[in-house]
């Protein structure tokens, strides 16, 4: 996902300058110098899920940058004309090639040093078999004690299944809004 | 907000065309007829806060399209570098300048007509003087049988006004995640 400046206007192909607009806005934007479009850049969606079959969870092998080879919850960027909810399962589908039924929201974080926030919903599982895409080397189904804490792939995955865990001990599932670093 | 086809390429300017991209994603993106790059459009998060006074809920009647004129909760689209709660605040402040702290996120709502997802965050009023900013005409508090359900600028402010009514009622607020057709 892109976040280079913006060097040309979206509407006229000009070269757009980074100042206050002239509409009482109190951030510079990128402002076109011959149609003065402003344009804006703002936060992008992570939607995914954590499936979870029985006792365990399931989590994909990453075929792409960044982190390939690292572990995730399936999981990427919200896509205009669709609901988190249904971003989430599009997202489950396409890594993993699961079965599943989606269930409550459950993490909400926000990481503002790269302008993401991410939203899990849990999801039932309804089979064990499953064919990821071209984005997945593996996907697997782990017990708590077989989660390979050091090889996860972002620390959104990691405070998502430390908070899984820890509702499924205390048994009751809440929603968890909190922000990453 | 621009929701408007993306015309020319924000790297050099040329013209785009709207096709699949050559790596693989399956949704056309606008990709530049020159250097190709592609680029992403993505849904929006709004962020607010449901501003609480003893009984009271705080409504700002807008000064700004659309809805002029009719009420709603302060809140607005969130910036890059800021999370969710922090962006609630900011909201709260510049639309109402209102002394609150914030608290527990209320609502998550997708409006995929829109290509947005709307976060609401209970805050607790520390003082019922206001000084609302220039999109405001007026913030005013409300017991719940003065909620002016009729002029309420978006169906998103009357679900979350009612949410709150009926957790409050209950006796125990939680977090309520849903779809606005």
């Amino acid at each position: 996902m892109q976040r280079l400046p913006i060097k040309h206007c979206r509407e006229c192909g000009t070269s757009v300058r980074y100042r206050l607009p002239d509409d009482g806005d109190t951030r510079e934007r990128a402002v076109c110098t011959e149609c003065a479009t402003v344009h804006y850049e703002n936060p992008l969606n992570v939607v995914g899920t954590v499936p979870v079959l029985g006792e365990r969870v399931l989590l994909c092998k990453r075929n792409i940058e960044p982190r390939r080879g690292k572990w995730t919850l399936p999981a990427g960027f919200m896509e205009l004309g669709e609901t988190t909810a249904q971003g989430a399962a599009r997202e489950t589908t396409e890594e993993a090639g699961a079965q599943f039924e989606i269930e409550d929201l459950f993490t909400v974080m926000s990481v503002p040093r790269v302008g993401q926030v991410h939203l899990y919903y849990r999801a039932r599982l309804t089979s064990d078999v499953f064919d990821p895409g071209h984005e997945t080397l593996e996907a697997r189904l782990f017990h708590e004690h077989e989660i390979p804490w050091d090889e996860l792939a972002f620390r959104t995955v990691r405070e998502t299944l430390q908070r899984y865990f820890a509702d499924r001990q205390a048994g009751r599932f809440g929603t968890h809004a909190f922000d990453i670093d």
